[in-house]
């Protein structure tokens, strides 16, 4: 096999997909996009794909920036079989969040088939997509960083390595999104709670952002909570997803995790609250109906 | 009364009152200062007292930068009956956290006195006190922000106002300590999982800390969890008083605070191990005890 990359396949052209398939064609790099949403396909542009059976044949580097695990294990070993059209020595970079032990299991599968895995996680939104400035927190063999070396530099902007081991990517990540979910979830408790003391929103956001009480959540997400915006930038649904992850793991490794497992119920009240596909700062509202108090943008 | 501040008594010399005590001398304010410690009053200098009620005659602002609201309420109205000893006029700032509640009752009271009253909370630490550039959140009456005016500046390098009501000085700061409890004990859960998933705690740390999962607390405490210092900057036992003071207005408002409760309890179990005088951060050893790992500096 070539030593060279000579076909790059990604498959998922959501927000972060589409960006980073963009970034890897801007460097002269051979990518074909999979979705199976025309529109997103129409976005990239060809070479594109609905299948990724028929797309991955011969390629050297899958790249899967897809919702889940579920998803993740259906495109690999389910319906679409695409280890079947992997040459050894061929890299599956996964990106997705996925469980730590689904990733350690998978580097194990995939290894017997002398396929080489990049636990890959990502980080840094659709902008830093489109840019190829996301953070990548990554492990896998030396081999799969070495030949994929040109393709991850075309798409980030930090990559921090954690050794050979399958698993310590996905941990990486399920350990920030520990503390994204957390702090979000903090400032939403902080902002709804302002308000049933009467504070004036705007200041607190100015004294906070000042103070040791900060974090980049409240300082990004807050606004929206200020101006009742709803409109998604990231959903509810990731970190009822993500903070899902996080109590899986943590009970699995008998882990009490009090305060991810506390965030992910308030992440879930959202969620019911019909709240899912709104910005992940509308978890202030679940504060704000059992106080009996209204937010900006509340009815 | 005049108009110039005469007499100025700080009682408390403390982290933050010594040092505010020093940049009212500083900014060449007449100082009385006040603790029941010696070496607190000889680490000031002359003139000092170990009473308040002797201290505190004719003087035209007085400041309290005690413990509780317990403290408060013994110097004010107790056994030292400092009150007796203000003429209408004066100005009584506490400085103490304390619930807004009592906040709001203190004003009526010294207002029933004729005493102007500065709900005014702070925050920043010793060395910022030292040099005269506290955060200083505070609400009261205008005519009594107006004469204290030199004494605020010589404190404080940001003075947010919070309008003339008794209690929203005291609001403000309850919700920069839920921001700043929850952070810290979040940093703590993560850095404490991320442990026991094996991950290199100085790599997690450069991650977050450059990823929208930081927040100040990770940033400032988490180099002590990593290297296993526990000599305290500010103690465990300062988030078990003010997430106490959280939890206590949070039930009088009928407001549901999930994660400011369970961050309590963190702070008490890290207490209950006897590390309630250790540094704040040393609450991350609650979940290593609980999970069955070790932390840098745990036996």
């Amino acid at each position: 096999m070539s030593e060279t990359l000579e076909k790059i396949v990604v498959v998922g052209l959501g927000a972060m997909g589409l960006g980073m398939a963009r970034s890897l064609r801007r460097a002269g790099l051979p990518v074909v996009g999979v979705d199976l949403r025309a529109e997103r396909r129409e976005a990239l542009g060809d070479p594109v794909h609905a299948s990724a059976q028929e797309a991955v044949e011969g390629a050297d580097l899958l790249i899967l920036v897809v919702v889940n695990a579920a998803q993740v294990e259906s495109l690999l070993f389910g319906s679409d079989g695409c280890v079947e059209g992997l040459a050894p020595g061929a890299i599956v970079m996964v990106s997705s969040t996925v469980p730590p032990s689904y990733a350690r299991d998978l580097g194990r599968r995939l290894a017997e088939r002398e396929l080489l895995y990049l636990d890959a996680p990502i980080s840094g939104g659709e902008k830093r997509a489109e840019e190829g400035s996301i953070t990548i927190m990554a492990s896998g063999p030396e081999a799969a960083f070495a030949r994929a070396r040109p393709a991850l530099e075309a798409m980030a902007g930090h990559l921090f390595r954690f050794g050979e081991e399958a698993g310590k990517g996905s941990s990486m990540k399920l350990i920030n999104q520990v503390l994204a979910g957390v702090n979000l979830c903090t400032a939403a408790e902080a902002m709804a709670l302002a308000q049933r003391l009467g504070l004036d929103l705007q200041q607190v956001y100015e004294v906070i952002t000042t103070s040791a009480a900060n974090s980049w959540m409240f300082e990004n997400r807050m606004p929206y909570v200020i101006s009742g915006q709803s409109e998604p930038r990231s959903t509810v649904e990731i970190f009822v997803k993500d903070l899902g992850i996080v109590s899986d793991a943590a009970r699995e490794l008998r882990f009490p995790a009090a305060l991810s497992a506390t965030a992910l119920q308030q992440f879930l009240a959202a969620a019911g609250l019909g709240l899912g596909e709104r910005d992940d700062s509308t978890v202030a509202r679940v504060y704000a109906t059992l106080a009996g108090v209204k937010l900006p943008g509340m009815e």
